[in-house]
């Protein structure tokens, strides 16, 4: 088996899919990112979390994050590359996603801002009113280094998952806007010029329903700050996107949607950052691979290069059929999610067999990310746990992977749930009939019929194997049709 | 079922031994790593690798290793608990890998130390010349804060999986002593009154047979540098002891055993290392559980602790037993090689058996160490990924534990080559014959048996699941003995 | 003349003071920094600046300040020794001072939070109401480890010298207590059990004459947080003290004394620092003129030891004489403090001539350790710019002194005012009449009476020199008594 | 008094000099550090001290500097503009400390790998076979960022003042070349591709004259690493160049000039560098002072802008002047040192009267830096001792200036001597006689020769105050020439 397409995102994006588009793009990222990015990116991750400079010597409130300067050169690159103007322009999500594919086998991190900003651009696109969108859309858009940058803040001290009791911050309707003002706890690239904020109308029915999604500006009309950094997050990785604290204090904000759809909105901006987040799995996979065979092939013990014994070789092998897999499924999130991204509730079939393969992408890609940076590490033996060799870094980015926009457990339980209320197995078996063997299609078809029929405790408490044995019949069948 | 033993380490032990020696020492130690030890071990952790000073302000070369203060106090109070000088003096290893479970549940670095220095006291006790023992063997059982420490130095940079090719370390004889030039790459517990270290006596055969195993003191006679530390390693974790670089330049050495055998005396080092390794995997594995159970027994979604939903429980409940499993792996080989450790070559078949275990045993428990801190990190949602609430540090410790001490290959291969050569799996199988249910056991032996069939070539390359049904397979075993 | 006196604190002491109280007390404290204590100091240096844990696992708000354990050993043995409690107990500031001085030698940032606790512990023994004493004045004096803290918090984000103006932080009655918001910039021992904060009595006059000070606890009545610490200063020393920002936000105080009295009490406050402030200088500068003095012997150059070259033993000498003048004058300032520190406005003139002496000292204490470390930096030539051999800690922490409570310029317009309003040079000119040569003390007093006549603009414009001059010839003239 | 001059270093210049050679160089530098350079000098800064790679992967020994990337854009940056080629090139060093005083301005460290690149080239295009220099001249002199660096190595562990004593280093010759082996101990810009070493050839005679100067590149001719990094340094400041500990086994290196006259070819070097930091200091004392200066302006206190305070104004009017003073010091040793950089031994009198220059400048711009630096953190009270408002770096930088090419003392004891031996204070009162008023030059003159006419052992004691008093007075008369 040739193990030479693990060498670049470009040469395993080719290896895998017939005709990329706009391959010069890629091309250009890549060499850019092999000879300047890698080194920045090593810098970024080695410097640690950025810090906040809350006031200025004067006393003014700025809240300004401080880093490396050269982080705005990486940062910038991939706006300027396409990696938001694209899809909006092209009215496709495929240049996004293979741009983030590409840049992310350099840096993981770096593809959350890019999200977050798509994040924003694209319900302001979708239900923003004429007037927000000619005041803020152009400024996300923007094809030079003056682009705004964007951000989706949901989560609040009480946690993510159950948004509908955790979400505390409240808005009052005051004329053309909304003043918010409440605290989130995770805010993914704090100090974005324009975020999307879940809050909950004054007055309104608590739960779920009762979600509104709102664009909050950095600075208020009177140029003063609108919302304020509270501190900023010591993460394990990502070093390249600065997660926050924020409060809102009596902030502005611009109402998307009507005030009862809220849930529906934030819904779909995950499914924006869970494709990312596949996509970006996939591709930090093959990052800690090619690290693994360039020592490998070099690294010699007992007469020759590691590589060349058969147990590691082997193991090589079997891991590039799982990357291809994985690369599979999360590929087919992205093209369904290309198909559906611009539908609103209610939702066509073809949406919820979207939502089940994003839930069984995000949480098998996250996990093979995971399981391969471990084994990366180990290939380079003791250097593997070396901060001075940088393939631990690998692990650290991969878990957050793991853990951010739903964790496995919240990615089994809403997969779950979408087959049990939309039947999105059949689908996705539908959709599967066409490559899988009969037998093989029949029986999993046949497993999950029967789990869904236990009583919920069961169903629930048992559902982790099914989920994975589903995720990972589904990666392979899709992966047969690339031979 | 009832998570509760997770919640200490010796609730833990106390339901998995049916009696255990010397528990009120166990309780004193667990008592206060819970009331302070916890503290200075985190400071630790956070304060990183610690420095080295090389030169005093005078310009005389002096190796001190720098940290905190109180680093000596969690050091030195296992000494003083028995973790070394028990094992000789009880003529048992029992206290001495009870109280490693004890104390890695709370820092699993720590043991570290400790292992190197029973790696230490062990050959010299064995193999030393009487008057090397009457010179330096009180120094490592003392009972009190002078205790001597010591070190296991074997790799070099070319790796430590082959040893024959990698270590170009010379000895010269002169007079009573040994004269050692060569440098060691990575050299656990840099600083040590007392190594040992593997190095090649001049005009020797090439290979592992011409390697001979020599003491090595921190000072000369005359008082000066014996031994010199380049730098220290910026490990991940486990920075409870300093992993450096050292230089021999024509240091002292005492050749301990004959010039020969140096490679019998390194595995039997090797023994007492992995042993601690497995123990102290599963600690870990305990404590990231203990983790977890607090924060989920506290933390609420959907109107109850997240505990209580099914997914979450069923997880707790299914990683208990392999808690359980792992355990009972690990003990095995902390017994067989209570049964061992005296012996010397020609072994005989308890020895092979238990090599055979402890292979099983060191890979597994770290695989099993590895995906239970992953998953107390996904437990712990975005929290999990902030090195504020140091769930995250159980990763990083887990990984060293997988890959030192002889990485998972390197398990698979030698516990390959103990069943090849000494038939070892058989002595497994009539252990496990009065346990496991006859059907499944045929089963597993003719698994193994049609494996070692197989040609050199494909043997290796796929023998990873084989040992890993071969490991789960006795964990289980063993496991349903202590029910 | 000999340097031997600079060897430890307790050997300088006694030169200069006839008899020392409580000598066993500073005997003791200085054996144990010196086994013990200078290595913990060396490393919460080396550690930088604590973090703040703001939330716990479960998002309650906490605000822990996380810092290695064995911070608390340092920080808790001087307060049994009785840095605080002697003050009240003995009725005497000289233990303290003493205890102080024997310290700070070995880390000048602890005696911060010793004075600030002391300068809560003061105002509420003095203006207290009797239940207020009862309620918290115990805590303040006990003589173990859990003793409670204070923190004395003035400053806000306008800053420190103009605190008429500066001061926004509000209080409003209600029955038994207060509620005060704010913010406050800097507070030295933020996480204190109890601090004095001053604040504006909701409706009072502006300026300075409109501040009250209370007393405001940690923790509610009801258990919650009653302040928040925002985050904690990045400072460049002083790292045995956190500093932070602390939000007050409706907290609870207890008024102190009268509520137009407020900044008598924030004055006499100021005292107790001020005074420390010299005493910890003055130990600071002796403290690196003796690293320089023990490298000096030892290391040579043109075949001596440096500090046989005529230069530099020059400089020893000149310098020791000048360290002793400066601890002349702090310990005057100590002395005078001793007397009035009991006293409340109307105030006498002794109180007078005593603030006086504070600028003078405040003033000159502080640049002459500046200076002190500077020059003990140049003495380690290269090794002294590293961070290795600690030499250049003594300069950060020398500036820190030369900034807190009141910079060299708040010195001199303060000590010029107190001599316009109080023509309190001429009560220092009559204190000093009895040492110094009446020709000398003719012109430096003609020469004060001149200035005083300049108009405004000039006398405030020139007064740099003037008081560098005053507080020259008023140190040396008192080091001459001890002579 | 117009303060504005001190808002950029190119405003400063221009109200110095009366015509100011390639001034559109130093704008294009000026603006370019202002939008972009201040940024990146601060990130480096704050990332301290970089780190060495030692091996590779693959156990290859590399000693790879890492650091942030950006470091290298503004590092070119000032060899592109021209700090070494312009002074070869245009045979003046007039345009090379003109650029330093404007990049100084902005990072004071960067100047010293221009300096030490410029004192490789000098030498070698001063002392280097025509051979030598056609091999290793052009590389130095590059115009664009494949330019070489240079480093010049002197001292060894036991000092750097007494360099007859300390240097063990040892040359033995080997064919066209030396083989040098030995150890430096403080090494500026480690890594540079080529290096200036002294060195004492085997079998010379001991002491200062039988040292050499030879060229050492970074790789053997058979692209081996020819020297060895052991170590980098962390100092407190300088962090744009990499200080360590160099390590030459076997060494192939150049001799320049004449085997006895080494110690001639290092003075020529070192007054290349005390020359750079006599003008770097002056520009970090302009910048301490803008940076105090615009806080100032802006900072309100009773009422007004600290700056219209008649105390603080006057400070900074008469710090101007200082600088003003100390400037027109640090330029007059440039302008000596442009008339005797290729003069060879014996030297002229010009020669001696510039060493006394140079003695007086770098010995008086360090002192007014540090205590310039000093004062400009007091002006910005508590926001002075933090790290987040960067004024505090300027007072770690100036410390090293102070330290650095010989400490105060060294050019206390030089100064004397070159007045001793040379009467070169006679050629400085010969020059100051067209500026100074007759009876201060007479004075001043009377005073020195008394001093010199002092016992030796008297007459280093009390140097200090004279040099000083001497260095003030030069500098002022130089200053009043520029009005």
């Amino acid at each position: 088996m040739d193990l030479n397409s693990l060498r670049s995102p470009l040469a395993f994006l080719q290896s895998r899919l017939p005709e990329i588009s706009q391959s010069n793009v890629l091309e250009a990222e890549q060499a850019w990112w092999k000879n300047e990015g890698i080194a920045i990116s090593d810098a970024i991750d080695r410097a640690g979390t950025p810090w906040l400079r809350m006031f200025d010597r004067l006393g003014k409130r700025v809240d300004e994050i401080r880093r490396p300067l050269e982080y705005q050169t990486i940062l910038k690159r991939g706006y300027r590359a396409g990696v938001v103007w694209r899809a909006l322009e092209e009215k496709s999500l495929i240049p996004t996603y293979l741009l983030m594919y590409a840049i992310s086998y350099y840096d993981p991190g770096i593809c959350c801002p890019y999200t977050v900003s798509l994040g924003t651009a694209v319900p302001l696109a979708k239900y923003g009113s004429a007037e927000l969108q000619a005041r803020f859309l152009p400024q996300l858009l923007r094809k030079d280094d003056s682009v705004w940058q964007g951000a989706t803040w949901m989560t609040e001290i009480k946690g993510g998952s159950d948004l509908g009791a955790a979400v505390e911050t409240i808005a009052r309707p005051a004329g053309d806007r909304w003043l918010l003002t409440g605290e989130k706890y995770f805010t993914s690239n704090a100090g974005a010029e324009l975020a999307v904020v879940a809050a909950r109308p004054e007055g309104v029915a608590p739960g779920v329903r009762g979600l509104a999604l709102f664009l909050v500006p950095r600075y208020r009309e009177n140029g003063e700050l609108n919302y304020f950094i509270r501190r900023l997050k010591d993460k394990i990785a990502t070093r390249s996107v600065p997660t926050g604290e924020v409060e809102l204090k009596v902030s502005e904000g611009y109402l998307l949607g009507s005030v009862d759809s809220g849930i529906y909105l934030i819904l779909e901006v995950l499914n924006l950052s869970r494709v990312a987040n596949s996509v970006v799995s996939v591709a930090l996979a093959q990052r800690a691979m090619a690290d693994a065979l360039s020592y490998a092939a070099q690294r010699a013990a007992f007469g020759k290069p590691i590589l060349d014994h058969p147990l590691l070789r082997h193991q090589f092998e079997t891991r590039l059929n799982a990357l291809r897999s994985a690369f599979a499924l999360a590929w087919e999130s992205v093209q369904l999610l290309n198909d559906v991204w611009m539908e609103r509730a209610p939702y066509s079939d073809r949406y919820h067999l979207f939502r089940l393969v994003a839930h069984l992408a995000k949480y098998w890609t996250a996990e093979f990310a995971v399981d391969t940076a471990k084994w990366a590490m180990e290939v380079h033996g003791g250097l593997g746990v070396l901060a001075e060799y940088g393939v631990e870094r690998w692990q650290r980015e991969a878990m957050i992977l793991a853990i951010w926009e739903g964790t496995s457990h919240r990615q089994i339980l809403d997969g779950l749930e979408v087959m049990e209320r939309k039947r999105a197995h059949q689908l996705l078996f539908r959709r599967l009939a066409e490559i899988a063997p009969a037998k093989e299609l029949q029986e999993m078809e046949s497993e999950v019929e029967q789990h869904l029929k236990l009583r919920t405790e069961e169903r629930e408490a048992l559902a982790e194997p099914l989920f994975r044995r589903l995720a990972i019949f589904t990666a392979e069948t899709l992966a047969r049709k690339s031979k």
